[in-house]
């Protein structure tokens, strides 16, 4: 008999997941429906940043009127025992609590719940009318209070028991009345007591303890800039050095980027090196792409000689964090054809039956300078180890963040696995997929473990693409996971859009990445020079690539938009409502050439609101809905202040629609922050 | 070393949740991101009718440009092996296939997928251009070619082996040129051949294997009529018999229905039995509500004896399968005051300290003629056990459908328990939940097992209420599992609408219950005959409601309603259409009180368009959009019929808009079937 009512039979249809019941009984009815987020039931982590709240909320209800407690449960990776807080009904059977992980590391959370004899009864007492019905209910509270004087000790169980006593003796005497009756047995102080020694043996605990991944702050807000260290030299045709990029540190500072990214930095191939513009053929004064890495000098853990030494590249890291910058590599597994790794491990390559090593190609197209990694290799093994080196390698030596060169062309569980394993050792480090391809293997990447992710922004354009896009990216499932970093462009991607070289497209392509994603980055000197000619017409390469060759840029040119962006990466670096992309609201604008957002802080302190007009020609206006209640201002009537943080302007809004004018001879954007009366700034929902 | 090779270990942060890889190698390069569909991640069965496809989609990929094969895998619950259908590339990462349980009963599916060397291989060939490439991927595919035969036997074995050495052959001989060997290297026999025989040594496999339950179509199709036996009778005053209902059941079935749904049919408790309208004191002659159930005659086995006997009750349901009606017992887990169980088994209840068993309340509301069970008795397991026997008697007695009279007042593990052994004794079992209440705790209810769920289309009653209602109604995750009952009135419900009695209100909500949805039911006679006094104002109660004395019914009325439900029906069972609820549309038309719909078969041979008007006492007329190559009108410009099956015109309908007239006067609502060209029927997306 006993067998055929365990509840695992019950859910003998189900596959085999643990129904998570502390006591296995069909006495339990509480039932936990859902605990989020949690990103495919739990089996990758959802992100967060340490010392700040994680919002959870759990589905619970029972049968019935009875009332529930619900207990979030969350501990480091490592820790053996939950800590516990209690969540809070919000309605319709969802409850909410938060925790803030205090340390970058791992961590697990979930949810318990139980119906409570003690609060059922309470609740049902404060709806009593009949005097027979409190005088008999009293005595089943004295009950409940006497078990509860049991699971106690010391004071508690002491003052517990004088409850239970004097409860059970005042419903018992034939004197008292119905109301002193029922105001002793709701007594707030009795409750109190009671409610830290619950009768928790009828538990159920949600099946799944969900992960969950605490970042440092950089991983969800980070201002990248991208630069060609070769080309940071000050003579036109010689070949910069890391040395040559520190005299640019200030400016790139001054600019307000955090991230200094660097394309690979390790010696180039001379087998199938590609001249200018990706030419095939190359001439000895080229320089080559330095994604084609290897060659005598060394591969993945050298660093090419022209740009200088260890030692060198040491320094200049210590340099930049002096002016707040850090600096990220370039992770591209991927081998050219005279790399130390050809001779030496011919088992990681595939072979053609012509006794070549099989190069990348996606037929008819070839790249005979590159040699993939063959993930199917027999010795998967020693190829995963060697490739986690390299990037212990470069953490070994400062590095803390890496750009990986298209992940989605290697092994996913190789990812997991080899980020896994570096954050475990090292927490603080961030990797961003630079992956341009579909949206599930963007997504997935995402979820095995990258940081940050480049995304479709560059080929967003118009208002309707930005606003179905950021609305995917700031909402679940993604915005646990995915971490959006928008670029308006990289050294592959000359948009069509900024061919042109119109200041006011390249002044709004910045302001729309800086203020609709907490992470972003340029690919500069030729962005703020407005580098714009194509390779060819149609083409989204740039005409004399530094992929491919040696630059030399005039940072003194009066035109440059160094001065503008950092205007924008100030407004950034002040304002905790750009930090992050969870509460982006797309706002009503009656012109399809305006695009207008709010972003608040996660205490609603900073109310950012931007507008953009997307016509780099003509001034454009429109009709802005922004109900004053939704920012906090209180009354909604009031008169209230947007303070134009680019150009400085302060405006007098009242209502709920406002006139907006933008023209682009002057500056494509508002970024405004709503001023409110002081004291307002806490105690509204934002846009609920 | 090897330790930290294993991918297990990969996803050290997840839960200890199985990767299904069966080869759990770092070599494994395949990914089933998901696979749908699927309710709570498989801990619940997705609901389907046996006998028809189940359309599965996996979102699969791997890295790079290599090509995937995958394949559904599904089986009988309680078969060893799956059986296998290939998947095929819908595009963005998503595969479907589909499958057919051949009867009812329990299943799980999953997928697999693996990087297929060969499909890689010969995809790539398809692109080659340069012919020493050719020449060489020939040689590679000769090499996959004898890989495929050493997999084979027999005649595949000897077949692939002459394949190999010729493609080997032809590539280095000297002579051959590139078009003729890589059109040998392509040969569709040889594909063909090497696909059946595919390496799979690197395949991953879903790790949950999701359940799925095949009902019978009663299950996803019913037309359900409520009465009242004991008000059956012919004399007014005279309790009415099953003898009664025998002479009623040529004319339920006549008007369309297939599913007879009792009140409970067990003897009712005389203690603190209710008077007519719900009164608390009742007189002798009272006859007492039928779900105040048990008395000294018996409890939930037994029959009421002015009902009739057990062998009438089997007589009635042999007469009603003659006319095609399938009788519905309510399941009612509670006790009059006087039923056995109380004295049997005073363990199954809740005790007060006055020595009284406590009777059901929500203070300050009291019911006194009902005690609940108690759901955490210490004696669980006899009370499980007694509950279910109740339903295994019914079954024994030949009932197939029960309505459940508030579910989620009893503790939910019990449901899921005690459907789950039903259904497997009797796989053809249907349960009705009727539970009213908050919505996660409804979803709840239909995922843990039953069959069908009351809903809140009582309550949805403009054009906006119901496109979002039957929408979410429509779509997942509720489709998978929820499967609607909508009840335009029920003994408990008659709403405020319908309290005016206007036959237009009557007749549109029948037409919107029966055409939104695959199962509807009325309460009758109550509604053909519009019964619509309420007890008092703003009650949703009827005035002399049968649920607390005898009402007798006049059948003759010329005003009843009873030959348009039939005609409504007969519409219903002729067209596929309205067999499900899957493929429901809402339509634009350019009128708030007019509410257009349109449903198609699932081979989109045959289309139904629905439109109501919501205005009972005037005409409305609008503009409807129905693109015509959206209905299976090709060329999109040619006249197409539409003939409406309530008042059987015919219009002729051309283009994309549609001018639509409906005047409650004479009929409120048209349902149109889509008349096209013979041989349109099946070659087109329904709506894509």
């Amino acid at each position: 008999m006993k067998n055929i009512f365990s509840t695992r039979h019950a859910a003998s249809v189900a596959p085999d997941i643990a129904t998570g019941t502390d006591n296995p009984g069909g006495d339990v009815r509480a039932v936990i429906d859902a605990v989020l987020p949690a990103v495919d039931n739990g089996r990758f982590a959802v992100k967060c940043v340490a010392g700040e709240r994680v919002c959870v909320r759990a589905h619970c209800f029972t049968d019935g009127h009875d009332v529930l407690r619900v207990q979030l449960c969350w501990r480091a990776h490592d820790q053996a025992e939950f800590r516990e807080v209690p969540m809070k009904p919000l309605g319709n059977d969802v409850w909410e609590a938060g925790f803030s992980p205090p340390a970058i590391g791992r961590y697990v959370y979930t949810a318990v719940a139980w119906v409570d004899p003690f609060e059922s009864w309470r609740s049902e007492m404060t709806r009593r009318v009949d005097p027979d019905d409190v005088r008999i209910a009293s005595e089943v509270g004295a009950a409940e209070v006497a078990a509860a004087a049991a699971r106690a000790e010391g004071a508690d169980r002491i003052a517990l028991q004088r409850w239970a006593t004097e409860l059970q003796a005042s419903a018992s005497a034939p004197g008292t009345d119905a109301v002193s009756l029922k105001a002793l047995a709701l007594d707030e102080e009795l409750a109190e007591l009671a409610r830290r020694h619950p009768d928790r043996r009828h538990q159920v605990r949600h099946p799944v303890e969900l992960p969950l991944v605490a970042d440092r702050e950089r991983a969800r807000f980070s201002t990248w800039y991208e630069l060609f260290p070769r080309s940071a030299g000050t003579e036109p045709g010689v070949h910069g050095t890391f040395k040559d990029v520190e005299a640019r540190l200030p400016a790139i500072a001054e600019m307000g980027f955090d991230v200094l990214y660097f394309p690979p930095i390790h010696p180039i191939g001379r087998v199938q090196r590609k001249g200018p513009n990706n030419k095939l053929v190359s001439g000895p004064e080229d320089v080559g792409s330095p994604w084609a890495i290897g060659a005598a000098e060394g591969g993945h853990k050298d660093i090419l000689p022209a740009l200088g030494t260890a030692q060198d590249f040491r320094r200049l890291l210590a340099r930049a964090a002096d002016h707040g910058l850090e600096i990220a590599l370039d992770i591209a597994f991927q081998c050219a054809p005279d790399h130390p790794y050809v001779k030496a491990h011919p088992e990681w390559f595939r072979w053609r039956p012509d006794g070549t090593v099989q190069y990348a190609e996606n037929p008819p197209k070839k790249y005979q300078d590159i040699y993939p990694f063959n993930f199917e290799s027999e010795d998967w093994r020693g190829l995963w180890a060697e490739l986690k080196s390299v990037i212990d390698h470069w953490v070994g030596e400062g590095v803390r963040i890496f750009r990986v060169d298209n992940p989605h062309t290697k092994a996913f569980p190789f990812w997991e696995w080899a980020i896994g394993e570096v954050k475990r050792e090292h927490p603080d480090v961030i990797f961003l997929a630079e992956a341009f391809t579909r949206p599930k293997v963007m997504h997935r990447l995402a979820k095995l473990g990258f940081s940050q992710s480049y995304t479709y922004f560059t080929w967003r354009n118009t208002k309707e693409e930005l606003v179905e896009y950021f609305t995917e990216l700031s909402t679940a499932p993604g915005i646990d996971y995915f971490r959006p970093n928008v670029w308006p462009n990289t050294p592959d991607i000359l948009h069509e859009q900024l061919q042109h070289g119109d200041a006011a497209t390249y002044m709004a392509r910045l302001v729309l990445a800086a203020t609709l994603s907490a992470s972003y980055g340029i690919y500069g000197p030729a962005y703020e020079l407005r580098e714009h000619l194509p390779r060819e017409p149609g083409s989204e390469e740039y005409l004399d690539s530094e992929k491919y060759q040696l630059r030399h840029w005039n940072h003194d040119n009066p035109e440059s938009l160094a001065p503008f962006i950092a205007r924008v990466n100030r407004i950034r670096r002040e304002n905790p409502a750009l930090h992050q992309d969870r509460t982006l609201r797309f706002l009503h604008i009656d012109n399809p050439q305006l695009l207008a957002y709010a972003k608040a802080s996660a205490d609603g302190a900073n109310v950012i609101v931007t507008v953009v007009n997307l016509d780099p020609h003509n001034a454009q206006w429109g009709w802005l809905g922004l109900e004053p209640g939704s920012v906090g201002v209180n009354p909604p009537s009031r008169v209230f202040q947007m303070h134009d943080l680019l150009s400085g302007q302060r405006f007098q809004w009242q209502g709920d629609w406002h006139y907006v004018r933008l023209d682009p001879q002057s500056c494509p954007a508002h970024v405004f922050v709503v001023r409110r009366r002081h004291g307002d700034e806490r105690d509204f929902d934002y846009f609920l």
